[in-house]
């Protein structure tokens, strides 16, 4: 039993005029801050990756919204800075959800009286957000403890894709949260950590398990179903961008080639989000956009140089054409084992029975 | 209707005295080829992949057992060499079943008459696999003939992983054999060549295709799932580096993920490889060992400088720990919708059956 888990580092702090976030980018090279002072400058930290990771980018968003309110905002003015916001990322429900719910808090209101609500709001929604990674991680922690029973003492051996830890949210993470709290409980856990081409994600969820002291190792995409046919893999847990009403997952590209993986070598694969990634109006993940951030991700790639210096250098020859590039992909429902959510473990094709009901409340 | 596709330079070729091979580390980058004088010389080729795809790996290492010789080997000395050289790569059978058919061929030789059959047999090896290639070719045509009338003179999208093209063979290829067969007889094709982390083999597959003017992109190996939901691929075809008596095919690492996605959105997965790879000894893909490349393979990776040149660069942070980085991994016989070899093509269950007739025959 060790101290429950706290991130190192807060994502995002704010100073009732100022916004500052972990810039993701220079991770796991280097901690940086980046400091945003206008709803723009927030837009533009969404849509380079500077922050990423759904839960927060909703929050960010709240946020960018409040920065834009401090000039005392007319409906017009409102409109346009939730339209652009919801404009960075087409896939991440969340980010729409946040901006959904700043606009109800603001819009009844008198533009005068709109910028501190606006603040205590975003603050609103970034407690909550703690609140829910724990309450995610409670949901997901009876697997964890039921693979150490199978295990007899042995670490339970958990895969991942990209990052849905602390560093993705404001509080110990979606997909990450029930091994914190299983490794603050005394359940030996350890991690593969998928490297997650292009944008090697994977490195960020090693650096945060790592300097957590939980056992992680990064391996190749490409590994999952040798990992999983020898046997070395009891758990395969994954966040999640949109989850639409028949129980599809959008998360990041990948995801649904390890989901046909596990159910091939029938192991679980449980999504963890917060049921602001529900979204009752897709009725499959057919009908969910997916990004395409193009070429250079592919072409490109982030490496030290002899310095020690993190630069980025082309690794594909130029003759060499590079496809489509789609962020995410969509797991079918039923390869989802269950959806591990702020209210508990949901099996997926009731995902949009749930939202229906909560709308309905 | 263009003129049959010969491949622009010889991946392996001899003058009697050393054996020149096309060095496939430099690929896609610079066309460099490397000169060997003994067999140690080969096997380091082979170890280090400077030789690389399974029926070039044979080839090169019946040319190895061919230098050896030159001092006429007695048979302790030929055992050493069949041992050594065996050991390069523990996974392609394909390099086992060449070193077997020159020892059947050399040890029944007075050591004085060895040299000359050495070569002899080397060189019937090395023409052999350019007539099989041509024959897996026609194998899978029909298949991709098929696709064609269905896109209704659309392009046949094929997806790949790795490199199984004349890069990897002494012919036309494996994989990409009868999609230079479809070009040359006017069947529109495209290609999707998955990346092939940690290695990148994908460069050279877009590298070869792109030379002979067939359209070819490159995706991320994570991007296979959204290409299959996407309906972007109408076959997926990949080579092999041992089947086992029940069908299973070990090859590149990822396959099997490509597998299972094709099998979950009916796309018919292919496997072309010569009868060589079959391996009856082995009852599954269990039995069939698998090759770790070690760490560096996963925490460098290849990079253009600022001068163009190309060099290996760190891309994971010291503190990042990476895990087993296995060269293979297993498809189950299930998922694999038929075996395109040489004779034609073989419903996976039945490998076992027809290596049997043949070791009878």
């Amino acid at each position: 039993m060790t101290k429950a888990f706290s991130p190192p580092y807060p994502t995002i702090r704010t100073d009732g005029t100022a916004v500052t976030i972990l810039d993701q980018r220079a991770l796991p090279y280097t901690v940086e801050f980046l400091t945003l002072t206008s709803w723009q400058e927030v837009a533009e930290a969404i849509r380079t990756m500077a922050v990423r990771g759904a839960p927060l980018i909703g929050v960010t968003a709240a946020y960018g919204v409040a920065l834009s309110m401090r000039a005392a905002a007319d409906d017009c003015a409102l409109e346009t800075v939730l339209t652009a916001l919801a404009a960075t990322r087409p896939t991440a429900v969340n980010l729409r959800w946040a901006l959904s719910r700043m606009k109800r808090r603001l819009q009844p209101l008198p533009p005068p009286m709109r910028a501190a609500a606006a603040w205590q709001e975003a603050q609103a929604i970034q407690q909550e957000d703690a609140a829910l990674c724990q309450a995610i991680g409670e949901a997901g922690l009876p697997w964890l403890v039921a693979a150490a029973k199978r295990r007899q003492g042995e670490a339970v051996r958990i895969l991942t894709h990209c990052n849905a830890g602390w560093v993705a949210t404001c509080g110990i993470g979606t997909a990450l949260a029930p091994v914190y709290l299983a490794h603050a409980r005394g359940v030996a856990v350890s991690v593969w950590a998928s490297e997650t081409r292009p944008r090697n994600q994977g490195l960020i969820t090693a650096w945060e398990l790592g300097a957590a002291g939980i056992p992680v190792e990064v391996v190749a995409d490409n590994a999952a179903a040798w990992l999983m046919a020898e046997g070395k893999v009891d758990l395969v847990i994954v966040g999640a961008d949109r989850i639409a009403a028949n129980g599809d997952v959008a998360n990041k590209v990948g995801t649904a080639l390890k989901a046909c993986a596990a159910h091939a070598y029938g192991i679980p694969f449980l999504v963890a989000a917060p049921t602001s990634t529900f979204d009752p109006t897709c009725p499959n993940g057919a009908a969910i956009p997916i990004e395409d951030r193009g070429n250079q991700e592919l072409t490109h790639t982030t490496v030290l140089d002899e310095t020690g210096a993190v630069r980025q250098a082309r690794h594909y020859p130029m003759a060499i054409a590079a496809g489509p590039n789609p962020a995410f992909d969509v797991t079918p429902a039923r390869f989802v084992t269950a959806l591990l959510t702020e209210e508990g473990a949901i099996p997926p094709p009731l995902a949009g029975v749930w939202a229906a009901g909560r709308q309905g409340a």
